[in-house]
């Protein structure tokens, strides 16, 4: 078992290994506020706490993993760089916190990755290497670059060290925001959504953690429902974000520590987003306004075990979205 | 010389008119958060700290000006309600500020207003009058309504009470990032510039005060010039915030505590309105965006008056702006 994936206690993170990365990572990482808007509690009927991790350097929260597990290296492992196969957030966020150690960081993209996010791993200095969009063309160049360079391969989300980093998001959450109840996060790979439980749940056991999730990627739905992990041939949704599968580390915690996850459709997705920038006035990628979609779609408010849900933790994960059809609006 | 303009010492609002002001409002306003970026930086050459005021209540700074005149009024005053002729924020906040103290607020809108202003003004329950699109149709509209309804006129931005809410933001930027040597504020009005100036220089006399201005609007630039106010005969730019004159309780203020008025194109407006929005992920109107465009214009690069400007505040001054392109977009 490879470092920074051993068992601590039954999972591979724990509320030390997250208060460990707090430590590592804080001089690195934006303390992101937290926003609240009298308007969308109305709308919702609850009290809302938006966790803007959209302004986390990188422009989502994968910054807090990632720079986790870069300085969690030793100096031997970390001077042959890193390696990642990831068409988004979790690349640039590899590349910046790379760049911070002053290491390499190689980052392979499938064909077709968001523009934008390709640009932000140049922007902090990441190697690109194409491949092809199947998983098998993105594994086989991985191993290739990884023959060649020595590097540390870090996956996105199966893994303790990135899971830890990402629970750092809790800490500060319920530091700025103690009443909250319940907390709504995004899930895909589901490290996210671990580091935050296991954190959250570990400073107070009543807190609910939800988990929102595309019904065209529904894939940890289908496996909380089955007990065992499903996979999908195929998924479908306008959250590019959202399409990835739970892995053998993240599985055990959201089996057991996420209580519920709410399945929103691409419609409800785009109606969030538009209150994100219209009422928040925070700039959103479309996994990243789910949180706010599931709580304002139908399945959660006429759900009578969420009822008591009042003081709700929103994370908005990232902002990193393709925007052009704006500017192009402005040049008319 | 009506109530909340008499002189307080040179001006219409000093500090202990501001303080005040901080104390009336600072329950019903939101604390914006102060955000940065490590790319910003690096493409101007400075350390930049933007003050989200898209985040106020209301969607811009104007909440903090309105709230403090609503409140500073007396319970007969305020019975009758209050009335204002404006097409943008501060018609919105007015109507929020009004809502709160339980009066009513009416609102004179010129045909043509943005349509996200006007539903702003609708959400927080203010009295729509249309009238004409010229001044001419505003005033006379706005004073029928006066005369029907007893309620007390509260302009925009001439008066006291008006700009002393507007300087509780410096009270509170300067406390949040102390190191800031430099102000840029956008100039329409001048309401804003004039209470963020008479709080910051009064806690700190070497703070330089800046003011950004379109080039398409840019009597403040012209009356800074010649020693007196002037007026143009037509504005023509895209941020349609800042389309409004000087008037003679701001004027004074401008003219004596406004190091320098830097004037962009609205082409430059947009760039800067780009990298609000990409960068910082915060949603920006063309208003807010224009003092991020007077730090990265050539103008202020290359002034060698400006270059031990180190640590500059940029207010982000609001975030209501029509994003149709953007919706229109996602639905293709």
């Amino acid at each position: 078992m490879e470092e920074g994936s051993q068992m601590r206690g039954k999972y591979v993170a724990d509320i030390s290994s997250i208060r460990e990365a707090q430590a590592r990572i804080n001089s690195f990482i934006h303390k992101t506020p937290v926003l609240s808007s009298e308007s969308l509690n109305a709308v919702s009927g609850r009290r809302l706490f938006f966790k803007c991790e959209c302004f986390q350097k990188g422009g989502a929260f994968k910054f807090r993993g990632a720079c986790n597990a870069v300085f969690s290296l030793d100096n031997d492992q970390a001077a042959k760089g890193v390696v990642t196969h990831s068409s988004g957030n979790h690349a640039a966020a590899l590349s910046l916190a790379a760049k911070l150690r002053g290491i390499p960081a190689y980052i392979v993209i499938p064909k077709g990755a968001p523009k934008c996010k390709v640009e932000n791993v140049m922007r902090y200095g990441g190697q690109v290497i194409w491949s092809e969009a199947t998983m098998q063309s993105r594994e086989s160049v991985a191993s290739k670059v990884l023959q060649e360079t020595g590097a540390v391969l870090l996956h996105p989300y199966n893994d303790g060290r990135i899971i830890s980093g990402q629970g750092t998001l809790s800490l500060e959450l319920l530091e700025q925001a103690p009443d909250i109840d319940t907390l709504i996060v995004p899930i895909s790979g589901g490290g996210l959504v671990s580091g935050v439980a296991l954190a959250a749940k570990s400073i107070n056991p009543a807190i609910r953690v939800l988990a929102a999730e595309p019904r065209g990627a529904n894939d940890a739905a289908q496996s909380k429902a089955a007990g065992r992990i499903i996979t999908l041939p195929e998924t479908n949704t306008i959250a590019d974000g959202l399409r990835a599968f739970l892995g053998d580390c993240t599985w055990p915690i959201v089996r057991d520590l996420v209580d519920d996850i709410i399945t929103v459709d691409d419609k409800e997705i785009i109606e969030a987003m538009k209150l994100c920038y219209e009422i928040l006035k925070v700039v959103v990628e479309p996994s990243g306004a789910i949180g706010l979609a599931a709580v304002l779609s139908d399945s959660f408010k006429k759900n009578p075990a969420l009822k008591n849900c009042s003081n709700i933790g929103i994370i908005l994960s990232g902002g990193n979205v393709d925007l052009g059809g704006l500017w192009d609006s402005f040049r008319k």
